[in-house]
């Protein structure tokens, strides 16, 4: 039963989504994935986040670009913490996607990540989750540490081989 | 029977709105006038906007402020034009809720207004209705008469008591 | 006889403003084209948009970038309804172009739409038509379906061949 | 034992923070609340983060201004979610706020949400603690159904007294 | 007989507009102003700024907010140079005047000067003028001069009282 | 003798003062150029633009991008009037070098034309000549019926040969 | 013998500029401080910059706003380092002081602080100073640690009285 | 002994970051430099900058970009001065890497440079570093003479050349 559900309104904004479902599939977590419009087809929409909960979700990811309504929606329509990513457009950088997800108002709130911010995205989701699943704390300690030595790596070649080695 | 419907999702929005309804009025177009929110009461979103078009209305009219989903969801929702009218917002200005509006996607298009635009969504609605309706073109074409009328005579002002009259 | 009049100032908005004409040929609405700038050619662009009532002409389509005048010029001198388009541009993104266009003064509305909005501005001009013209609604009926299930269609082949058959 | 820590870096953010406070209150949720600076006391605020899973918190709230670094530094301090307030500036508005809380990088994320929105940054966590608690739930759910009349008894207002009444 | 023009499209301008005034009676140089809105009448407009050049003026300054045409407009009909102001707006602080004005297409420049800038415009109107007029250039290098002599007062001033008598 | 000087601080900026070049060149003004960098050889910089009324120039043309201070400087040091242009920039496109050239406090104007605006810079500088030059206003009037026809031959290939001739 | 020199444009900013002189007055280092004009005295300028190391001035702080050319101006000037302040303004909020002053070209840095940051310009000189001054430098430290002790001294304040004590 | 520690989040910096060392090598300035995150690695970034002064660093050159905290925490965390250099984003161009540097608290300044400007940084760590060291400063003097005579030479060929030499 998946408790991350994964939406997005086109099939383009794929590849900032897929970061998302490799962070969850890296914690083994259990997630379902959708394109669905709430512009273009707002009852399949409707149908989709009022369902949610029933489903056993307990969170929703949302990405949309532009004038990005499908996070601010999932939180009209859905009790449980929301996820939004902003995409970059193409005119204005994502500014605009950015605050149709963040400058949501008082009451319903979506927890927006930083624009393109997929992996983010996936990982403020397996942090909630992990509040009430020590197993999952502990693989996210882990991913925590790897981060760390991932940069401690670089560091490592920096002093070893010096700069130009890096250009 | 309304013609006309005008919504904003929350009554804070209400003297940019006030604005289109004088338009309306004093163009003698039937109106109805909502206080809805997209975000709070989806489902009396969902039922007040998939059945604006039995009701009779012809033109939906949606001010909305910072991520501003109203306009684009009526657009979702109701087969007609939607104008759209981004609130001025204490933070950014408003070019959050311009952006939310004007951005939306290829097949749902709302017709955007300049910031806090209430009377020019009003002029806009009567522009549409006034496309099938010649007693309502010709009462357009008086008004646009009159507002030219409205600058000359400032300029005759300018011209009798000079610059300074105006100070 | 055209009913919607589409112009731009330059034949470099072509690809965006030929976005607009496929619309309006899908939906079979006779429309008129034209490259005229309202800054080189002041005098052709005044008889052009005070004519165009007579011309039979109900809804004008104008595509402008950077200081975006055309649109605003259109809805001075014509008293039905304009669509602006504004244009991404180079150095702002279309930031100026949306600027110049959607933050008219009241009592002269530009309908604005997405930066690089041409599918949109023509889509927004039938909806104006079909307000009184029922074989149109129709058709936009069909349309707005036809966008759903292009949406449901991506969402089968996501739940049938998984994400990364998208990228 | 607080089950939510609220931090600001400087009391004058206190307005917008007792927003998530009387949240937090409303729903009898356990809070501690400081007064901290990164930036003017590291030290302290390096114990406060690094000891805030010990202490029992399982969401940080976090609030700050400007280049605001408090959100962020608690996210890479502590390991559950960390919610981001982007405080409001005089002088950008709080686009400066905002983009330095949102625009994290991938591994770190805070949870944002609107500029001064506080109250929203309460929802949001207890949004978070309710997935695991099915009394804070229901309160969610009881808190959404008022909201909801909230806005339905406005809009009784405007049906019953006229738009006038609301200016 | 007026060398320069001066006009806006509303009276809510003057205030910027007298600024430039100001400049021009300071230097005793003839103008005219007017108030013509090159939307709400466009044929006064059109007869105003096609006529200027046969009125003997040589400089027009067009101050204007928002969705600003006027300065273009100007440029697109009279082939003398133009001075555009772009009016501080409330919601947009003037950028979106600024890039109305500023952001012109080849062929059709506006000198465009700071947003709320009607000295300024009064002051490069006369360095044009001052270009084939030796007693302009003269007055004008005098007020240079004062420019730099009023700078040295408030620095004699800080010297001899210090900075608190500043405050 | 040159009438106009055109000045830029880097070699980089060529490709847009060429620009400002080729029109000088087509109307037969005389023009000196040079490569002079406020910032890094100010006392170079400081001779030539006080020299500059002596060496006979009327009209300065200024291009910087970034903090771009090359234009308001020579407004500082040459009393007649500064044509700015701002360069786009990598980053911010332009924004930056367009407030550093149009915010001009008061007393000292540059008259400044679109970002990358060379060609308006070069047009500008040639209106404000004919201001006092009979047979280079005559010139001007032929650029500008010239730039007519341009518009109206595309047009015309519009008609003849339909839009998809342009795509 | 002064080793900071404070230099503003126009008085209008002293109330920023007097944040830095009460730091350096709290420090006890020796400053000038100087109202002058790169825009409208240049000559002064030049002479006040070019004869700053010959008084003894080992760092420049310099404020402005709008096209903010006197921190830039005064780095192409003076071989020490530059402190640039942005002046906050009314339209744009200082964005266009920020622009200008801290988007130098590569060779003449400005080390820009905050807009209206006067103190942290005062405290960056005085970090400056005290690398070769260890008392200056032991001051610095004391500073760092009341600043600490200022806000637990907040922290404590609102253990002890609750944050209602703060609204 | 390195007296200049540069540190990056990233090795994706390094470009940017290499031009710094470039600068200081030229002076033969003795340097270490760091991949370090304060996000990933807090505890490592803790005890670098809390050693920096033993270690003998004077001063600290911090890139970082997006919510761009690493100069800041620097500056929380060294007595010393910061200069903090801003990466140019690939979706807000950097703008939300220089409002996360430049916008800092009272009290705890970054000396931010231009967006993706490393050669500044290291000029400005040099010159703050001439201030006690007169050696050093002669060689700066050296670099300003340089960088002026590159423009002359520019300059030269220019008036050899011509401009199409530079297109």
């Amino acid at each position: 039963m998946a408790k991350v559900s994964i939406v997005m309104g086109s099939d383009s904004d794929m590849p900032v989504m897929a970061k998302a479902v490799e962070v969850l599939e890296r914690f083994g977590v259990d997630y379902e994935m959708r394109i669905i419009s709430a512009h273009r087809e707002p009852d399949v929409f409707f149908e989709y986040a009022k369902g949610a909960k029933d489903r056993g979700v307990q969170v929703i990811i949302a990405g949309a670009g532009k004038a990005a309504h499908l996070p601010g929606m999932c939180a009209a329509l859905f009790e449980g913490p929301v996820v939004g990513i902003p995409m970059k457009t193409s005119d204005l950088g994502g500014v605009d996607s950015l605050y149709s997800i963040v400058q949501m108002p008082t009451g319903v709130p979506v927890a927006t990540v930083a624009i393109n911010g997929g992996a983010n995205a996936g990982i403020l989701a397996v942090k909630m989750l992990a509040m009430a699943d020590s197993a999952l704390a502990s693989k996210l300690h882990d991913f925590i540490v790897e981060q760390k030595e991932s940069v401690e790596k670089k560091d490592g070649q920096l002093q070893a081989d010096g700069y130009k080695s890096f250009l």
